[in-house]
């Protein structure tokens, strides 16, 4: 089967994007996606668009054909992709089946949200009505999952309060030098600490943030890549898979099936192992989500993942970098813009086009997480200049 | 590559199915369409969904998961396809598209959508909220487009009023014999012709109603599709095009490019002309999108497409049955089923299990609209009994 290469990888500034549409800033993403290797809109032939509620933030739906219209991409065939949070990696799981099934030779992904226009408890409601009724009923949100995981993750493994918060000290310094980041600054451990309460133990700086922005990557055959571009990486592995949508039903919260399936699958699919993974960007929505992936995937043992930020492990500088685009915390959640602007992170590492936050990685990792892990996919890419 | 076969179809009861939740349907047809052929729950590994918008008018997102857990299905891969009106087609493509590339081998697609507990004017504009903002602000809803499309067509061909009205009479009379169609009435001319005044031209019959309903199919590779039925088809052509996101802009209002396009992808991949085409699911959310549709598929020259209903050609007892079903008129149109009902149609003639719809046909066509033509998912699926 023919690999499939990622050939040009794009995103917006995330953050406050007032007085924009959703429209506007997939337009952005996905114009200088094209544009930065200078691609025809009409060599296009799919463009998927990840997105999670354009009709619930904006009441407009129909996005994928305005924007087909917008870039000047009729008549390529476009639809929407919805899974949720992890909408972005559905998108590039998409993206890789239209070229890997001879059905594209050119697509065009384009994830984004606009979400800051509406009011936190507006926002809240929405993502939560992703939750079963069972459990939205008694008043459940994501927030509230979190701190009764990281609560149950600290009692079970004898994890220090203070882990938690090297996270964020993590993301938010490599955040600092994400251009796109809607946070550019550092904090320090008392800061986090120190925070306001959100969900017990959980506190401010243990949540990503509410935003805008989109993110656009293209996709071709790899037997053609390098009419474009010498600095593609390849999609070697890609694996979705799902958890019990009520949460309440798993039996140790402290393990995310999804994760640890649809890494298998990624794993196999690559030829690698979890040893071979370079730099990782891992779905930080609640600091505590970091430690059960890196988990979950096999980086670490189970129960030891929080050893790693302590050992400075998981730091930029580290034997195994994770999030070094400052992850969902400090670079921002615009929903199914994160799993694309995940893999725009690997995709710049790998072709060693990072800037300053370039460190020595020849195979990176995805793991974008939908719901409270109801739905996960994990992608493996990998350099090939 | 790899030929994807459909090896089960089902679809629940379309209509009014007060008091049941979108889940209830998407599992009812699920599980059916796994019960019929005998595959258990977990030798499914992806599931698709289409549906457009159960954040809309349910207030429920996250439905695929929610779905893979009800089903037992843990831990498939699943997501969310919309395409508006098409979001039933493009989940065909997208199932298709999962087996060709070798990701899964055996997928199963739901589609459906819940709609009547809303009331007509939310429903009409949540569907409305699909046209450009453009058009959006000055009224236009897709009836209005459709009415003003029937004018043009009316004038520019010399075509009677009578001919949309045979459209009508004759969906209605097939849907006598559906016994999942929401309408089992036949009804007369005159009724049509007499009915109150919508969007002028058009009456009351020449729209189709407001529907509740699922539909499911069974994909796996060909090369096993034995394994579980002698009596599957294949999917041997697909395409998927747009058309401008804005009508307006539209050079002649009498074609649909989305239409063209997608048609000519399907018939190219597989190998297929018009003529080969012995019957045909199109999308007839308006009497006038039949005969578009019947002219753009190359069925009949431009502008000569309402002569075929007033010959009897597309009757079904004619050369080139079309709507066998009821089509949407009669059998109803829950958005996000409505794509894979009509593969569900074409599946049970080409197997030659139609009971009394049943037609002459080894090669059938769907042909799926989504918005007004925005985007056109075309498929040609082949018996092999």
């Amino acid at each position: 089967m023919e690999r499939v290469a990622v050939i040009s990888a794009s995103m917006t500034q995330f953050g406050n994007r007032e007085g924009q549409f959703i429209l506007d800033l997939l337009a952005e993403a996905g114009e200088a996606c094209l544009d930065d290797v200078g691609v025809s809109p009409d060599s296009v032939d799919h463009l998927y668009v990840s997105n999670m509620a354009s009709g619930e933030f904006e009441g407009q739906t129909g996005i994928p054909n305005a924007l087909a219209h917008d870039l000047s991409m009729l008549p390529a065939y476009t639809t929407r992709i919805d899974q949720t949070s992890s909408s972005g990696g559905a998108g590039v799981y998409a993206a890789w089946q239209s070229i890997a099934s001879g059905a594209s030779e050119m697509t065009l992904l384009v994830g984004g949200e606009k979400m800051t226009h509406r009011s936190t408890a507006d926002t809240t409601d929405i993502i939560a009505s992703i939750t079963h009724p069972v459990e939205y009923k008694h008043g459940i949100t994501l927030p509230t999952f979190a701190g009764l995981t990281a609560r149950r993750y600290l009692h079970e493994y004898d994890a220090p309060r203070e882990s938690l918060a090297r996270v964020a000290v993590k993301n938010h310094a490599n955040g600092v030098d994400n251009p796109h980041a809607q946070f550019r600054k550092e904090i320090t451990l008392e800061d986090a600490l120190e925070a306001p309460v959100i969900a017990d133990p959980l506190r401010l700086y243990d949540f990503c943030p509410i935003s805008d922005g989109s993110a656009a990557l293209l996709f071709c055959p790899e037997s053609v890549a390098r009419e474009y571009t010498d600095e593609y990486s390849v999609v070697t592995g890609v694996g979705g898979a799902t958890d019990t949508h009520v949460v309440h039903e798993r039996s140790d919260p402290t393990t995310m099936r999804g994760v640890v399936e649809s890494g298998n699958i990624a794993y196999e699919m690559a030829g690698r192992n979890p040893g071979d993974i370079d730099v990782a960007e891992l779905h930080d929505m609640f600091s505590i989500l970091e430690f059960l992936q890196s988990e979950d995937l096999g980086f670490f043992e189970k129960g030891e993942g929080w050893k790693a930020v302590e050992d400075g492990i998981t730091h930029r500088d580290g034997d195994l970098p994770i999030n070094t685009s400052g992850g969902l915390k400090s670079k921002g959640h615009p929903l199914g813009a994160s799993g694309v602007a995940q893999a725009y992170e690997i995709h710049k590492q790998v072709t060693n086009d990072a800037g300053p936050r370039q460190v020595d990685a020849d195979v990176g990792l995805t793991c974008n997480v939908g719901g409270f892990g109801n739905c996960v996919i994990t992608t493996i890419m990998e350099g090939q200049a």
